[in-house]
């Protein structure tokens, strides 16, 4: 069975394409390792990777990958909107297919020694997180590239990896593995904003609603629709199935209809087919019904 | 974007596994084709092959397959409890993914004269059908192997490929497009036989239901449970949601509750992403959004 694990790197350069079409080199070359996509935003002067392949592959690209990034950005001189502490800046590894989390915890754990020993600081956080109060990754980047000088002295914030010792070129690195995060949106039939923030407040755990929920209610189109847009950090823990049936169910006992859904981004195939088991109530299915997955298992 | 056609040839071979194991082989043997299931039942002494890949290896595929089923078979010494009509009885060409209709009956043609050649009478069924009485595989083989030599001299039933003459050992093949045939099963929470074959009823294309849905109503586990059985025969037409809403409808209607449904055998993704969208109403979802999904497409 063929073992899929997904990185979706965050780099502090969103500009300068010569650079960056040189990371795609090196993610793309790398056998095994198959580059989806790219996006770089120039105001935030950063770009995000994603690519998959089996694990060691996917180490081997984002090693050869960060080593370019390393020489090419200086963070001395970098400047954007997005919160950043260092040129590689954060490093999720996603098990996708076949991969355990202990195996891609691992992995990571590979990519933050390397970089270590490059004399980059590396923090792991989410499931790599070594301390407790390291597992967010705001809380690690608070104070960001300006702020590390200060937080390295801190012993508190002595690194997971590499020096303590301020890099002015690289500054720091977050890695870690993270589940598949789904964004998934539901339209309500209605304008009333009030009601979108309402059912995003149901059903979000902050609030005692759904655990690995996160939900807020938005305006859209003018004003002339709302939405009750949601994070799925862990899907595994709350399905699409049943996020979709909990916002159905706040709606309809507000007497309000869901008028669509939006799902962004990129879903693990197991994602969607769990939904479908759910919502038809499936028994025993098995992914590998689906005709084209004996491509994916043995391509 | 990868093509996927899909080939499911019914053998009239169920007992001799050097035989069997040797039409395997030539389907594997063939550099783009990936033989994906292989079951046989002896007492109807009938094997079915499933195999994969694009257009022009699934054809190659299939005429080394063919081939060798010919010179081993002999159908005047064959018997088996399935209704049977040649060597290389039926011949279904099944479009997965990026093939279009015209294209896959071009690749069924293209067999059924290379059949033709090697003295097999042919008859094209479904898609590939060159007269209106001839889509359906029973109103063909009516008769079986046994009545052929009168049903050539038929002029009515002169075949579209090949000598109009028995062919005592090989018989006679069909052979056509038709699209994937999806075995969805609906279990009520119910033991009452008569409600489940009303439900088929209101729900099959026979009476007047759903385009494309056969469905009849069983009784199962000795009576402990009822089922509608149903074979959405073009889910393109009639999807799994749209089948699970109508019997799910019905079942209300009789204050009954649907316990589980089954899928049975091979389900093409797109079939499976169809009704997702259409259960949770996600509005411009695209197939290419599943991770694993680029890893079919560029295999």
């Amino acid at each position: 069975m063929r073992q899929i694990l997904l990185c979706e790197p965050n780099i502090s350069e969103g500009r300068d394409h010569s650079l960056l079409d040189a990371l795609s080199a090196a993610i793309a070359g790398t056998g095994g390792a198959r580059l989806i996509d790219r996006s770089s935003d120039p105001s935030h002067n950063r770009s995000v990777f994603s690519y998959l392949g089996d694990p060691r592959a996917v180490l081997e690209a984002t090693e050869s990958m960060a080593q370019i990034a390393l020489e090419g950005i200086n963070m001395a001189s970098h400047t954007g909107e997005h919160p950043r502490m260092g040129a590689v800046d954060v490093v999720p590894f996603i098990p996708v297919r076949n991969v355990s989390v202990e195996e891609a915890v691992a992995v990571s754990r590979e990519f933050g020694s390397f970089l270590g020993d490059l004399g980059v600081p590396v923090y792991y956080y989410e499931k790599s997180a070594l301390k407790a109060d390291r597992t967010s990754l705001p809380a690690i980047r608070r104070g960001e590239y300006e702020g590390l000088t200060a937080k390295l002295k801190d012993p508190a914030w002595a690194p997971d990896e590499g020096p303590r010792k301020f890099n002015a070129k690289s500054g720091a690195t977050v890695t870690g593995v993270r589940p598949p995060l789904i964004a998934f949106n539901v339209n309500l039939a209605t304008n009333d904003l009030a009601t979108a923030k309402e059912i995003a407040s149901a059903v979000r755990e902050k609030n005692g609603g759904l655990p690995a929920v996160r939900a807020i209610g938005l305006s859209l189109q003018g004003g002339k629709t709302v939405q009750v847009s949601m994070n799925l950090v862990d899907c595994g823990v709350t399905s699409i199935a049943r996020a979709f049936k909990a916002v159905n169910a706040e709606a309809a006992r507000r007497g309000i209809e869901v008028a669509s859904s939006e799902l962004i981004g990129p879903v693990p195939l197991e994602a969607m087919t769990d939904a479908f088991k759910d919502l038809v109530k499936v028994k025993e299915f098995s992914v590998q019904q689906i005709i084209e997955v004996s491509l994916i298992n043995n391509g």
